[in-house]
């Protein structure tokens, strides 16, 4: 978490403790606080304030626009990318198959969702899209612009999950025209326990949890104040500093790279490395099983698919590169942060490469 | 929130950052802190750690229990007291109302629900009944032992909301019986946006989000490890006080409701006074409308009914107790906590005196 964000909490958990919708003169202040940090996250994702809805993380927030959707209709068809977070995946899967029928859109050898594959599975009865912005395993970002058009050109809605993205690349939805987009402030220097949906306006969506009638009817419950504002933040930070984390966590991920090529042998195979991939995910498949180099390496955090079966998002976003069960196994993702150093890298990539030698 | 409580969450918010499941080293200090933070709410609820379930409020443990539970059958018939909060009162009626059928157990003029009125609703096919232990309009307590066991020889689970009880009074699980019990910590001086759901060893429940396993299968989402560190802190806090700070209460509200009823003019009526009632909650019924007192008393925090159309808990809760739409309008509830003083007493009751003689 962002030393400003703390920051900007620190005043709501004793001074301010007051709920925005108490009648005392002490929650004008608290009302006004949270207002702000919905105004502060809606100008981050290009939107209006009241297009904002908060949510207890980016899980809550994809559950709310797959099943508030779903909940519209009694059933119908849903296309999802086989690249989506478990918890759109399993949002889509708990829908009853007596009454809804799902369609998993492949991707390419580079983890690219073809707009036009995608097109060909949209039916009548379609009710929902979803495709994720970017993926944190394998760093691929989808064309989500193109794809909403045409979602809408068959008037379809598109539930997009940006929650890897925020932070990482700049975003705005007037330029993907998503009608649903899920945010996760923890995954963007904010703090845990809190999300956002955008859900566009006029857009109608049911509530998936129920109680006193808050977050313009589609979230109850009271409200996280300290971590709305905390999420509030985290948006002004992003939306200052964006550009400039994108550049150095490009050079330090290209960095990474090269080093691991030219240290380990043989060199490592680069999956999915497109330009316009995310700026700090690097993924590889090796020549040996990453099990083994992950007890070594202990020292640096990075990602392998770790269940098989049964199969997690690592483990599926891969198969769907058509990677088998055995390489599967030789997989790895690396995933860099804003505060990541040219030592660190340069140190995890020694420690990784010495592992492997020993692995 | 209390001193200890934001102390104890200071670590989790940059130093220990990781996330409980995370395979780097870093990660198991977390994941043990999370695994204290459950003992100590399992230690205040009198129960196992296993048999908690964190939740982002009492509105979702509210939630998980009603629609977990109602997933889990098709349809069938469920009983609720007249009392309880909108997170169970809403979701509830968010059941479809072609295989649901919801039958409301009605309080006396104490507001307590008689056990053997609530008997005679049970059917062959009553899935569940939901009793709050405590009531924050009322200050009402409910006979919770003698519902459950009643319940429970019919093969009736109960679910019981205890969010207004915690730090009140003591609560312990051994002693109520209840399947399920909802609890939200910031109202008993933990953090907000963060709850439980205790749910009884062998208890089958579905979950009602979706994404990756976490907390038993029951809740998914990244861990909030600060919000879920405190609110075992403010366990511990609650475990070792509540005795002094029921007493304390207790007293102070004597204090007020002696001032109010010698310093107004006519008396106003004290309403379900009781002696197990909540020690920090007074009701009273006043001879003007307690809006226009609001308006000049702004310095004293109470609630009145807010909304009579559509019904919230407060107006619920009144009407219940047999009160007439003429005198709603006339009713208010003062809640004290661990930290009103006497000084704020007197001061409450003498700006409440005054607003009561200009309103």
């Amino acid at each position: 978490m962002a030393p400003s964000v703390r920051e900007a909490m620190e005043p709501y958990w004793t001074e301010h403790f007051m709920l925005p919708g108490q009648t005392h003169p002490g929650a004008s202040a608290v009302a006004e606080a949270v207002e702000q940090a919905r105004e502060q996250v809606a100008k981050m994702v290009g939107c209006e304030g009241f297009e904002i809805v908060f949510t207890s993380g980016g899980t809550e927030a994809n559950n709310l626009a797959v099943l508030g959707l779903a909940k519209r209709y009694g059933g119908g068809h849903i296309v999802v990318s086989a690249l989506e977070h478990e918890s759109v995946w399993q949002a889509v899967e708990s829908l009853s198959p007596r009454t809804w029928r799902i369609d998993v859109a492949a991707v390419d050898s580079q983890g690219r969702v073809d707009p036009k594959t995608l097109e060909s599975l949209l039916r009548e009865e379609t009710r929902m899209v979803c495709v994720q912005l970017a993926s944190p395993v394998l760093g691929a970002r989808q064309p989500i612009r193109e794809i909403a058009d045409l979602c809408h050109s068959h008037g379809i809605p598109l539930h997009c999950d940006a929650t890897q993205a925020f932070g990482k690349i700049p975003v705005d939805i007037r330029t993907l025209r998503a009608d649903t987009l899920a945010l996760s402030a923890h995954k963007m220097y904010g703090p845990k326990g809190c999300g956002a949906l955008y859900v566009r306006r006029g857009f109608s969506l049911a509530p998936v949890l129920y109680g006193e009638s808050r977050e313009m009817g589609l979230r109850p419950g009271s409200e996280n104040v300290p971590a709305w504002v905390g999420f509030g933040a985290a948006a002004k930070l992003v939306d200052r500093c964006v550009t400039d984390a994108m550049a150095r966590m490009h050079e330090l991920r290209d960095r990474l790279q090269d080093r691991l090529l030219s240290q380990i042998s043989p060199a490592p195979r680069v999956l999915c490395q497109r330009a316009d991939s995310l700026p700090n995910t690097l993924v590889m498949e090796l020549e040996r099983e990453i099990c083994r180099i992950a007890r070594r390496a202990r020292g640096v955090v990075f990602s392998m698919p770790r269940s098989l079966l049964p199969a997690d998002e690592g483990t599926r976003s891969l198969r769907a590169l058509g990677i088998g069960e055995a390489e599967l196994r030789r997989c790895c993702s690396f995933s860099l942060g804003w505060t990541t150093s040219q030592e660190q890298i340069d140190t995890a990539a020694d420690l990784f490469a010495e592992a492997y030698d020993h692995g």
